[in-house]
């Protein structure tokens, strides 16, 4: 325990979307002893992404003050599957799988937390022992309306679609995690906040002291718009090539960086806001986006990594004739196909073509480029999410970002 | 097999409040295979009366047609108690416990059911050793919306009033042991309609063919107008000595007698149709409530004891004066106290006395009797449910039955 409670509170407020209840968690950190951090992630193979790490930065920032940090891995519900065999995409898995996703999350995770002070449980520890009259004991002590307060369950109660009663069981086996762990806080996004006062709830039931619940906002993607999503092609990969990271946090807007800084940077606030004020005397934020950029890169990969990616970044720029420090134009994305055509983005979106038709016999030419490479497809179209440099002869350049409309 | 389904069903129709559903009842019976009838019991104590009965009559019908009955102790749920604690009034029970009531129970009901074609189960060899796992496999079979459907949740819900989770898993309990024993009948009390249907929906769930549901009504006590029942003194225990039983059944109203016919006698409906015709065409109803009485006493004595009985009955209403046959007067409780004063009984209730004051003074003078024995308090009471000849002189009388007002 290094830092004073007034330090630890400040850090650990940072980006928190709740914070329930404070004066509670004030309490605990005044103690002076290493609180129980619990945090739980989903069995099925992971693949993370920046945006899984706000989490999991947040479990490092405990874990640098000195708290025993636990990443539990909800086996439990895994090894069930779906009971009602409506749900394709939650399949039951086994023992082994629960293994080796496991495996794959201490790879990804131990680039951000330090293994030595990192406890990885799983609930299965608890519950796959237990019995039908154990499970019956905690549901006796949550009620019905409680939980139909929940928005999904409340909403499809008045809907009149159906809620299976062991949709009702879920956030008690979660929250009865936390009685087993003894957990003083617990972490979760913020679509886990009822889930994370049923913990707390359990715990008060069970008379121990109930947790602090800590929510963590969903990290935009590269768009600004939309949350970082995999599906949405908006995100940084953790386990990218380190050129391909860098290049893709070169793209966000300037706006969009000081909440990465936020939420992804293990920089002190002090400093953060010291690249704030620099920026607004002049400093070009192109610069500061390359120390976050640099910073984010060698977190994964590693500092000379980092130097390199940078370094080849400005060399592709240069190299192309691209200037590196473009503003960024929103071109809308059709809503019905989701994406745009290349033609439309020239003319209509940027301007650099001065009609769809210009802008097709420009592509005949040999005379558009995106990122530097001609392009010679008239019918090609750019997906939501998608950052580019176009390029029209040799001297009109637009960054342009596709994003929905509105 | 010996009866048809003709026959079979309009003997197990007799007396039925619910028969969900008649048609699918009826195939069943057709395929001319023994069908396995289902009843579940209470796992506390049990000390039967005639109202408990009424349910074992109709398991002892379906006995009797050939059917398998199981008589099934839900002691699973005894065993866990109240796990709010909150309810005083269910302990949890020791396998011990368990065991004991049993054997009450078997000395009991074996007065009625044949011991050789009944099995005495426990839902406890299915459940005790589930897992939480297959617990929830069962709650993925049922809805939220549903269970809320059943009047006692939907009103404590609307009401403000906390239901517990896990009060929504003892009815799947309770349906899981038709799919545990594959019934193809379940009987129950009109209060268990709701649980019944839920095993329904479970077996089809499970793929089983559903179950029939069959509810009995609840039997009015003595006094024709509230439910039998211990604390409302309206009952007769099956336990109670001859010459007791035979005394209450005696004095239930003729209208009530036809009731008790076609709920607790096991005289077939053709024999009970031509004792209404008898008494229409004048035969004493007295004489006929003696057979009643005599069937009633035999069953859970003998029929000599029952012999002895009615000739001790007669015998100890000549001896004391009293005649045997009296219509019976009602007489209304304070709605306050739950009773009646015995000088407002004697005087504005049956008329015997002119007033209040004159009810007093022959109480005083020694010329009040009732059942023949003389009273000398005059502040004396009468319970609600009280059955008695009341008696002023010696030639004036009147049987009195208390009862609440409207």
């Amino acid at each position: 325990m290094t830092a004073d409670v007034t330090t630890q509170l400040a850090e650990i407020k940072r980006g928190v979307q709740d914070l329930l209840i404070e004066a509670e968690l004030a309490k605990k950190l005044a103690r002076g002893k290493p609180l129980r951090i619990k945090a739980g992630f989903d069995p099925t193979a992971p693949d993370l992404h920046l945006g899984h790490t706000v989490l999991i930065n947040k479990m490092r920032q405990f874990q640098q003050f000195g708290h025993e940090v636990i990443f539990l891995i909800g086996d439990f519900t895994g090894l069930i599957g779906d009971p009602t065999g409506r749900n394709a995409t939650r399949p039951r898995l086994t023992p082994e799988d629960v293994k080796a996703n496991a495996r794959t999350y201490e790879e990804q995770i131990f680039r951000i937390l330090d293994p030595e002070a990192t406890r990885i449980d799983f609930n299965s520890r608890w519950f796959s022992s237990m019995s039908a009259v154990g499970l019956i004991e905690i549901a006796a002590k949550h009620t019905v309306a409680r939980m139909l307060e929940r928005d999904d369950f409340a909403k499809r109660y008045k809907g009149g679609q159906p809620i299976s009663i062991h949709e009702f069981l879920y956030p008690l086996v979660q929250g009865y995690d936390s009685v087993a762990l003894e957990a003083d806080v617990e972490l979760g996004g913020t679509d886990q906040k009822f889930n994370l006062l049923v913990g707390r709830q359990l715990q008060e039931a069970y008379g121990q002291e109930p947790q602090i619940v800590l929510t963590m906002p969903l990290l935009e993607g590269l768009d600004g718009v939309q949350k970082m999503s995999k599906s949405l092609g908006n995100y940084v990969g953790i386990a990218e090539p380190a050129s391909e990271m860098f290049g893709k946090l070169m793209r966000i807007s300037d706006e969009l960086m000081w909440r990465y800084f936020e939420l992804l940077s293990f920089r002190p606030l002090g400093e953060v806001e010291g690249l704030k004020k620099a920026v607004a005397g002049g400093r070009n934020p192109r610069d500061v986006k390359f120390e976050l950029g640099c910073e984010i890169v060698a977190r994964f990969h590693d500092a000379t990594a980092a130097e390199r990616a940078q370094a080849d970044f400005i060399a592709r720029f240069s190299e192309k004739a691209l200037p590196t420090d473009l503003p960024e134009i929103q071109v809308f994305a059709d809503e019905k196909t989701g994406d745009i055509a290349l033609t439309a983005a020239l003319a209509a979106g940027t301007g650099l073509a001065a009609s769809g038709s210009e802008a097709r016999r420009k592509i005949a030419e040999g005379a558009v480029r995106i990122d530097g490479e001609k392009v010679t497809d008239q019918a090609l179209r750019l997906p939501l999410g998608a950052a580019h440099v176009l390029q029209l002869g040799s001297r009109r350049f637009a960054r342009v970002k596709v994003v929905r409309k509105g």
